[in-house]
């Protein structure tokens, strides 16, 4: 059922299965077979996620791959509540872990807001990363390209910047690296920074030695037409040829809600799981790209099946066998 | 470029980034993603696997539930093939490791079959496994329920059994364990073994401390209509009420082309692999239902996923970089 401050009352009471902190292709998969398995389920959706952004998901088995990533989201969350998934717009502020259950404090609505508390005896972190994009004063002229010809993924669109001239616009040094990798795709690379970052002596140097221009002036602004990119205009007057890019400037992990609880084994921003997509924390899951491991569609929507299923034989394990109801003839007859 | 015997000519010198054994879900994805990292793979096709079976696909994210697996591996065989994928209907007879390729040895056309030899770098076993199903004379009465209401795997429709009268059809004793598990959705369930083992006291007992009978008697028809069945009746005359069932009798594994290679570790018929879908054996990957792990099309597809990308990783690290071609201008103004 689609929740809204107008409903929520009715699931104030609920101890959910699992709450799943994150409406996107994780999430969702997650509460699709956990629906499926008969499980109470909430999905908190902040909005705004990743996938959101994907103009096309060009990788993923039986999706045409003009698709573009609402449209899918969209799909997706109509398919979970179908099967009967709560799903919930709002954004989670706090987890506290109540040993048999989780509190989960959900904020709604942007004025007026309210502070409803979910409970649930498993926890889901789908709740995935958004790209760091470089900080212009007009943030339309990066969106105007952004998840265009303005890549983020190398993983999901190198193939799309085959041989074209590219920069790469990095946030620190080590972000630079990415370029080495991107000369799979086109060999036809400069390198900007933003001003962000000092570049040393022998980063330029393996730059120098790849033949890719560095570009350590701000950027002004990307030029184009139609979310086609043409050029990348720098604060110094410079004006860089180049109709795609890889941006890399690192991720903003939604995972604030998780940082007070105890037994969480971390990797950086990353939550190390095990092969059912199970953190250290026995009740708690993390799919995609909260956890270690690619950041794609399709392992995010595998490790929703994993959490889910996991989750699934825990609570009918420790369940009683259900028995065949008196009144519930069982029929033979001989013919 | 989808191949057949009228065109494999051009290919016979082609030393393949990869052969990919087997087209659904997971070696489609598989070569989805090796296309679009620019890297040569032939998908090798022998029809009639498991997700063409599949009537509906009620718990992948993004696709109507209703799909038919059908629809779906034709799509994506077309999605593979428009990234640069080659596809070739044939049966693989053999593999050779030859160290630094791999010679597979096709089976093509039923009549006055030919046998050529593709070559690759890397091998991607995706060939699935096909349930065993109850042997009856008439097959065509097990074909008109399988998939329908007479399921073969809990996990998929598990939630669609859910309180119906269902029938447990198991080959061993073992098999007959999913009859517990099959509880959480039903309880309303009866065994049969269609008389292919003995049932020892044990089983017999925990079968009737859940009250669900047992029948030995082997099947003689399927009863319904419409692909919905409404009971089952035995060769000794017994016909049960049921609309719903489970068929558990285990599963054919296509695996007969692994079993001479040297290196490979194995787990019963399923290939051991690491988090990159890899097996024991270094330029062997296996995806889906041969490795161990859920048998779910969101698995394979990521496993998929998993393994192009590594291979992609191992090809490209073992490359020169490309340099930047001195024809094409880098063309910077000032404005």
């Amino acid at each position: 059922m689609k929740l809204s401050s107008k409903n929520i009352e009715t699931r104030l009471d609920t101890v959910y299965d699992a709450i799943v902190v994150g409406g996107g292709m994780g999430g969702l998969s997650a509460a699709i077979y956990l629906a499926r398995y008969g499980l109470k389920c909430l999905i908190v959706e902040k909005g705004k996620g990743r996938s959101l952004w994907m103009q096309d998901l060009r990788n993923y088995v039986g999706l045409d791959p003009e698709t573009p990533g609402r449209d899918i989201l969209n799909h997706s969350t109509k398919q979970a509540i179908e099967w009967g998934a709560d799903h919930l717009r709002g954004y989670v502020e706090e987890v506290t872990d109540e040993g048999e259950t989780f509190a989960v404090r959900v904020k709604l609505g942007k004025k007026d807001s309210t502070y409803p508390i979910f409970r649930s005896k498993y926890l889901i972190a789908a709740s995935g990363v958004i790209d760091k994009l470089p900080p212009l004063d007009n943030m339309q002229n990066v969106y105007d390209y952004a998840g265009y010809t303005l890549h983020v993924c190398m993983i999901c669109d190198g193939f799309d910047m085959w041989d074209q001239k590219a920069v790469v616009i990095a946030g620190t040094e080590g972000q630079i690296g990415a370029a080495f990798v991107l000369n799979w795709f086109t060999p036809y690379i400069s390198v900007l920074t933003h001003g962000l970052c000092e570049v040393g002596d022998e980063m330029k140097q393996k730059l120098a030695d790849h033949g890719y221009p560095l570009y350590e002036a701000p950027i002004a602004k990307f030029h184009g037409e139609n979310h086609k990119m043409s050029g990348i205009e720098l604060t110094d007057g410079t004006l860089i040829e180049a109709t795609t890019g890889l941006i890399n400037m690192g991720s903003i992990y939604h995972n604030h809600y998780l940082k007070n609880i105890e037994g969480l084994e971390w990797n950086g921003e990353n939550l190390v799981t095990n092969d059912m997509a199970q953190t250290s924390h026995d009740r708690i899951f993390a799919l995609g790209d909260l956890k270690q491991g690619l950041n794609q569609v399709s392992i995010a929507v595998a490790d929703g099946t994993l959490a889910a299923t996991q989750i699934w034989r825990n609570i009918r394990r420790a369940s009683e066998p259900r028995k065949w109801d008196e009144n519930i003839a069982q029929v033979t007859t001989s013919v």
